[in-house]
C-alpha cells in the first residue's frame, strides 16, 4: 500500500488493509508515508526483515484475551537478526457485517477468525437463534470470503472500519465479550544499535536455564530481582528438542542502558547457557518503572566509584 | 466405538477414530470396552464430563513442538469441577495420504491441521516442487477432506493407522522434522477422591499471584523450593481482564500425598488469592522425583512429632 | 535472699544483690516473695536449674552495647534440658563510687567489670586527669573490692542503688556513654510445658546448617521467610570442633503455637541436622509483630480445609 | 622488641614475648627481623597503626571455640582507615607451669587468661583434686603472677615455649579440651591498596541493613548467591544505639579484584546504607574458593562483551 511517491522504507505487516496490525503500524510515526507492504502469515513478515527488503515488519505478540502468540514468540526466539524496536497497542473489537440486505435474523453460518471468533461467541449465541461457524483465515478474509458464493456465509466477524474496504453492512457492534481486550504488537527491524531510554521502557529476552541444577529457574529470577528489575511477562515456551525443555520469554521493566538493567542482563547472562536480547524500546502503556533509590544510576555510579576508591586505596 | 456389549462408562475425546487423542486413549486399561464418544473439540469433550454424560474426557494439554494447548489449559482454569486423573504421550509421526493411484509427484494441494502442516513443512518442501496448505480441522479430518471433490486435495497429512479408517495410499511416513515429537495428554474426569500415589507422580496447579507486591513470582516459586518440590511446568496465561495480568499454570513433581507437595500447597495455598487443584496423578513417563532425606514423608513425621514434643514439654 | 517465710521457689541469679541481674529478677512477678539465691557465675545460675534445686534463673543473654552473651548462648546451646520463659530489660546505668570522703579529682585507680569499664571510659578520661582499670569480676564486686586495701583501689564503677548495699559516695552518675543502654535477661527453667501466646512473643532457636550443600544460610532464612516469620536476631557461634563450623543462634518473632511459627519450626527441624527448640514466651518490649493476613492462623486453618477438601473430593 | 639494627618497620601486638600472637607475628615473613612492639590491649596496637606509628597490627580476630573476638570485630567496624593484610592461624594449646620443684599434686591455685581457663577446666578438674582459679590478663601474664608472691598461685596456664621466657617447670601439657583449637589472627595495616589475588583469598566486610524492609538479611546474603559468592563467616554484632539493631560481620571467599567478588561487592553497596571494606587477603588455610564457570573472570568478561555488542548492535 505504497502512500507517497517517493518512499525510502518498505514495512510489513499481516495484511489485507483493515487487520489489527495494519492499525497497529498506523501507531508509528515515521511510517507514515513509507511503503507498506501486507503479508499473509507472520513467517514472510519477518523474512522481508532478515533479508533487507523491509526495513521491519510489525507483528502481534500477545492479545489480553488469547495470550502469547507462540509462533511469534518461537520466531523471535530462533530466528538471529531480529531487534524489537516498538511495541503498540489495539483495542480488539468487533463488528458482525453482512453483504448488504441480510438481516441479523437470516444469518445461520458466520465466517470468523478463531480467535475473534472465540471472542464474539457468546455474543452470537445470544443474538442469533442458531448458527455455525466456518473458519478465516483472517479478521479480514472473514469478510471478503462473503463474496464466495461457494462458502455459504451469511455473515463475518470482522473489525471496525471493513465497510471502508468491502461493500458490507454492519449489522452489529461490540460483539466481544471483553471491551477491554486489546492486543500488544511489536516493531520488528533488523539489529541496530539500541536507541536511548524513554524513561519508560521494556527489555525483552529469550532465556534458557542450565541443565545441572535445580531451583533455576529461581535463580534466573533473582538475577532481576537483586537488581530490583520487575517482570511485566514471564511465560515458557518448548525449546523443541524434547518434552520438558523450555526457553523462558521475559518482559522486564527499564531498558539496557539503565544500569541496573544491563547489571541484570549481564547476570542471566552469565547464568544461561543461551540467552537472546530481543530489544530495548519504550512500553506502549508508557509506564514508568518504579524504582528504589538503591537501583538507579547513581546508586551504580557511586557503587563503582566506591569499588575503585577500596581496591586503590585512596578511600584512606 | 462401542466395543463391548455392556458398556458401563462413556469416554470422550477428540475424534474421529484414528486421531492421537484415541490413541491416548487407547493406553487407559479401564477404558477398554467402554464406550468411547468422538466428539469435534475440546469443550464439547469438557462439557460430556461436567453434565456428567461421560466418566471422563482426554485432551490433548501439550505438544513438545509447539507447547501448551492454550485452550485445554485456559479451560481448565476456568471450568470448576475438574479434576487430571492420568496422563499419557502418543509420539507424534504423520504420514503423507492420498487417494488412491496419486503419486507424490502429483501433489500439489495438501491438507494438513495447522500444527501438523508446521511440523511436516520442511518435508513437503523439499519432496514437493511446489505445494499449497489447506486448513483442516483435525488430523483425521484432513484424510477425509480428501473425498470432498469442491476442496481439490491432492493430499493430506495424517496420523499413522489412518489407511484402516479411510480408503487412502500412504505416500510417505515420517514427515515430522523431530523424530522425538510427542504430545501428551491428560485424562480429565469430575471432582473425585484423590488416588493414592503411584511413586512417580505429577501435580498440577493454577496459581495467581498476589497484586500487592512485587517479587511475587519469585515468592511463589520458594513456596515449593523451600519444601524441596520440583517443578517440571511453569507457564503463564492471561486471566483475560486485562494486558499483564496472569495465572501459573504449574506442573510438580509429587503427589499431594506426598507430605512435601501437600505442604507446599498448603503454602501456595495461603500466598495466592486463587488457586485451583488440578490433580494429582501417575506421570507418563514414570519417572520417580529425586528427593533429598529433609523432604520425605518421614522427615516430615518426624518433625511434627518433634514440634509436638517440644510444645508439651514431653522432650525433656 | 528470702523475702517470705514459707517461699515455695527458688529463683538462681548472678550476685550479690544489686546487679542489674537481680533488677531484672525483679520484674518477674511470681518470683516477688520467692527464695532468691545469688550464685556467682553463669554455670551456677544453670546447674541449679538443671539440678531441679532451682526453679529458674535469670541470666543476661544480650546487652545493647557489647552483644550476645556468648557464654550464655554457648550454655543455651549445649546445656540440655532448659527452656527461655521470660524475657526481661534492664537500662544500664552506672555510676562512680568511692568509699566516703574521697573527692573526683583524687581517683587515679578505677575497678570496674570490663564491660562496664568499656561503657563508661570515654567519661573517665574526660573527668579524671589520669587513671588506671583494675578488672572487677561484676558491677557490684567492683564497689567491694574498695574495701580491699592490697587493691589499692580509689573508686568503682557500679549500678545506681549500689549505695543501699556499701557505705560508698556517690561522686557521679550517668558515666555510661549511651544513655539508651540496655540489657536483655532471660528467665530460664527446666523444660516445661509452652504457655499459651501472649499476643506480643519470641520464640528462641539454635540452628547448625547441614554441611553438604552452599546457601544453607540462605535456605534457613527461606524457612522462615516463606511463612512470613521475622526474626529479631541472628548471629553465629563456634561449634567448636574446628574453625569455620558455626550454629545459628535465632530469636523470632511469635510464638510456637502461632501457626506460622510453627510451620517455620517444621521447615527449620526437617532441613537441619541439629536444632535446638530454647522457648517461646513474651517480648520484654510487648513489640506486636505485623503479619500479613496470609500468614496468620485463619490463613493455615483455611489452607488445611482447603486442602483436606481437595483430596477427599469434597469441593466438588 | 627490635631484633635487627637497622628495622624499618614497626609491628605492634598483644605482648608479652610469648603469646599466641607473637607466634601469629612469627608467620609474617616481611616482619623477620623487623620493630616488633609488644602492648598491652587491642586499642593501642590499632592506635599504633591509626597514627602511623607502626606498620602493621597482628590482632587475634576469632577462635574456634569462643568465637568472634567482639572487641576486634568491634573495633575493625568503627576506626576508620584500618585494612586486613593477612590472616594467621596459631593452634591453640596449653601446658601448666610452675615454679621450679613444685608438683603437680600441689597445686590448688591455679593462674590463667578466662578463655584459656574455660579450655582446661576438664583436664583441671580431672587432675588435681581441687582447684581455685585466679584471672590473669593474658596467657603470659598468667606465668608472670607465679613470681608475684601477693597473688599466691601456684601453677599458671600459658602457651607452650613459656620455660623459654620464664625460669617455670612444665608440669602437664595438652591442656586444652579441642586438640584442634585454633585462633585465627589478622594482620592491620592502613589503607593501602588492595594487593593482587593469591588464588585462595577472603574478603572482609562489615555490613548495615537498611531498615525498611523486612527479609533484609535475605536480601543481603541474595548479593552473594547470585554471583557464586560462599560466605566462610556471616555473623551480628550490636551497631550500639539501640537494643535490635545490628551490623553484620561478613568473611566471604575469593578477593576484591576476582569479577564475582567486585560485583558482589558493588551490589552490597548499593543495597546497604552503610558497609566497610575491611579486605582482601590470602586465606590461611589456602584453600581455593570452588567456582562454577558462570562465576569465573571470563564468564564476566564475557558477559560484558555480549552486552557491549548489543548495545551497539555490532552482534548483527
Amino acid at each position: 500500500m505504497s502512500q507517497s511517491p517517493a518512499p525510502v522504507r518498505r514495512y510489513s505487516y499481516l495484511g489485507p488493509a483493515g487487520t489489527f496490525t495494519e492499525a497497529a503500524l498506523k501507531q508509528v510515526p515515521e511510517a507514515a508515508g513509507q511503503d507498506w507492504n501486507p503479508v499473509d502469515n507472520l513467517g514472510a513478515a519477518l523474512e522481508e526483515v532478515v533479508s533487507g527488503r523491509s526495513h521491519a515488519a510489525m507483528i502481534a505478540i500477545e492479545n489480553s484475551i488469547d495470550g502469547g502468540v507462540t509462533v511469534a514468540q518461537d520466531a523471535l526466539a530462533t530466528i538471529p537478526g531480529l531487534r524489537i524496536v516498538g511495541e503498540y497497542l489495539v483495542p480488539v473489537s468487533f463488528v458482525l457485517v453482512a453483504r448488504p440486505g441480510t438481516r441479523l435474523e437470516d444469518v445461520t453460518v458466520v465466517s470468523g477468525h478463531p480467535v475473534a471468533y472465540g471472542q464474539c461467541r457468546t455474543w452470537l449465541d445470544a443474538h442469533t437463534t442458531q448458527h455455525r461457524h466456518l473458519i478465516a483465515s483472517s479478521n479480514v478474509q472473514s469478510a471478503a470470503d462473503l463474496f464466495d458464493p461457494e462458502k455459504g456465509i451469511d455473515a463475518a466477524i470482522a473489525p471496525p472500519g471493513i465497510d471502508e474496504h468491502y461493500d458490507v453492512d454492519v449489522l452489529a457492534d461490540g460483539l466481544a465479550e471483553n471491551p477491554d481486550a486489546v492486543t500488544r504488537f511489536v516493531l520488528v527491524s533488523r539489529i541496530v544499535p539500541v536507541s536511548e531510554p524513554s524513561g519508560a521502557d521494556k527489555t525483552s529476552l529469550i532465556v534458557e536455564l542450565p541443565e545441572d541444577r535445580s531451583g533455576a529457574l529461581l535463580d534466573l529470577l533473582e538475577q532481576f530481582a537483586t537488581r530490583g528489575v520487575n517482570l511485566t511477562l514471564l511465560t515458557s515456551r518448548p525449546i523443541g528438542d524434547r518434552m520438558g525443555r523450555y526457553r523462558f520469554v521475559i518482559d522486564a521493566e527499564g531498558h539496557v542502558k539503565d544500569a541496573r538493567v544491563a547489571d541484570a542482563l549481564l547476570g542471566v547472562k552469565r547464568f544461561s547457557p543461551n540467552v537472546v536480547f530481543l530489544g530495548s524500546y519504550p512500553r506502549a502503556d508508557r509506564v514508568v518503572a518504579t524504582t528504589r533509590a538503591a537501583h538507579d544510576d547513581d546508586a551504580f555510579r557511586d557503587a563503582r566509584d566506591w569499588l575503585r576508591g577500596i581496591i586503590s586505596g585512596e578511600d584512606a
